[in-house]
C-alpha cells in the first residue's frame, strides 16, 4: 500500500512501508513512536519483574514473571525495528526515559496486589493504546506495532486473583479503585509532557498545520476510548474507576 | 543407564530415571534439589531484571534483561519438573524461600556496577553448581540441569564493562572486590543454612551412613572448584578475589 504523501510528506496513515521514501519528519515521528514503545516495555519489564517478587504465592510471581518477559520480547522486536531504521537505540530512547522512569517512581506499588493492578491496567491500556496507533503509521510500522499486540493479555489472571482478595476483605476494593485512578491520572500527566517536548511524535497523533492526520477532536475521541475501555476493565475487577 | 540401588535406595549418581523406581528418600532429595534451583531462579530474575534499571546506558539494561529471562527459562524449566514429579511446585520452593530472599536482601547492590558484578558472578557459580550437581543424580534429572546449564553464559558482558570503568576510576576495583566477596560469604552462609534445614537435599550432596554417595571430604573438594573458579573470575574482571 504505497499512498501519495502530502506537501511536506506527512500524510499520516497512508505513507509507504519504505522509509526511504519517508519526510525527515515523518521518518523522526516514526523513530519516536518506536523509541517511546521500546523504552517503556523495558521498563515494564523492570517493574513488573521486580514487582512481582512481592506476590506471596510463587504461582502468581511467577505468572507476573510471564507478563515481563512478554515485555521483553516487545523491547526487542521495537528496538530491533530502531537498529533497522538505521539509528542508535540508545539515542533515539533517550528522550523517554525521564517521563517513563518517573511514571514508576510515582505509581511504585505498596503492596503485591497494587503491583497486580498496575500490571493489569497497564498491559490492557498498552494494548488499546497500539491498536490507536496503528491506524496513524505506515504498513509495515503497523504490522511491527499489531505484532507487539498480538503478546499482550498475559494479565487477565490477575482478574481472578483481585476479586478473591476483594472477597476476603472489601475494603481492598476502595484502596484499589484509588490507586487505579492514580495510575491513569500519572500516566496522562506524562503522556502530556512528552507530547509538549516532542514535536514529532505528536504530529503524529494531532497532525500539523495543512495536515489532514488527525485532528484534536480526533485525539479527544482515542483518549475517550481508552478511558471507556478502562472503566470498563476497572469494573471487571470489582472496582470503581 | 539403569542401576542397582543400596540398601534404603539411595546410592546417589546410580539411580534409574524412572521415579517410580526412586527410595521416598531419594524422590525427597530431587525435589528438594529441583525446587531449591527453581526458587534460586525466580529470585535471580526478580533481582537482576529490577538491578539492571539502575545501568544508565539502555544497552547495558537490555543485556542484563535478557540475562533475566534466560533465568525465567530456567526456571519454568525446573517448575514443570516439580510438576512431573506430582508436587506442588509452591509447597515444593516454598522451604528455600527465606535463605534466597534473605540472600537478595543482604546483597542488594547499591549501584549499578555491583548489579553486574552480582549477575555475572551468580551466572557463573550458578553454572559450575549445576554442572557439579549433575554428577550426583540420576540420568533423566542430569539431562534437566544440564539443560538448564547450556542456557548460562549470558554474563560475558559484563567482563568489558567492568573494565571499562576500572580503567576510569581505578578505585572501583577495591570496591567491586569486597562485594565480591560480599556475596560469596552471604551465599555460603545461606548455603550452609540450607544444607542444616535440609536433611534430604544434604545427603544428596554427602551422602549418609551406610551410603557412598559423595563423601564430606568431596563436598570439600567441591566447594575448593567453586571458589578457584570465582577467583579466576574475579581476576577476569580485573578484581582480587
Amino acid at each position: 500500500m504505497v499512498s501519495p504523501t502530502g506537501p511536506d510528506g506527512l500524510t499520516v496513515g497512508s505513507m509507504s512501508s519504505d522509509p526511504a521514501t519517508w519526510s525527515a519528519e515523518y521518518r523522526a515521528a516514526v523513530v519516536d513512536l518506536i523509541a517511546f514503545l521500546a523504552y517503556g516495555e523495558l521498563t515494564a519489564f523492570h517493574r513488573i519483574a521486580a514487582d512481582a517478587a512481592l506476590a506471596p504465592r510463587i504461582a502468581d510471581q511467577g505468572a507476573l514473571a510471564e507478563m515481563a518477559v512478554a515485555e521483553f520480547r516487545h523491547f526487542t522486536l521495537l528496538r530491533e525495528r530502531l537498529a533497522d531504521l538505521g539509528v542508535d537505540p540508545d539515542v533515539a530512547m533517550a528522550p523517554f526515559r525521564r517521563p517513563l522512569d518517573e511514571f514508576h517512581a510515582h505509581t511504585a506499588p505498596s503492596d503485591w496486589l497494587e503491583g497486580m493492578v498496575k500490571a493489569y491496567v497497564g498491559d490492557a491500556i498498552g494494548v488499546d493504546f497500539y491498536r490507536e496507533i496503528a491506524n496513524l503509521v505506515d504498513p509495515s510500522t503497523r504490522e511491527l506495532v499489531l505484532q507487539v499486540c498480538e503478546d499482550f493479555g498475559h494479565a487477565e489472571f490477575v482478574i481472578d486473583r483481585v476479586r478473591e482478595e476483594i472477597a476476603v476483605d472489601p475494603k481492598v476494593a476502595g484502596r484499589l479503585a484509588l490507586w487505579g485512578r492514580r495510575l491513569v491520572g500519572e500516566a496522562l500527566s506524562q503522556a502530556q509532557r512528552v507530547a509538549a517536548e516532542r514535536d514529532a511524535l505528536s504530529t503524529l497523533l494531532v497532525g500539523g498545520v495543512d495536515l489532514p492526520g488527525t485532528d484534536l477532536a480526533e485525539v479527544g475521541r482515542m483518549l475517550a476510548r481508552l478511558t471507556e475501555n478502562h472503566t470498563r476493565r476497572m469494573n471487571a475487577l470489582g472496582l470503581a474507576a
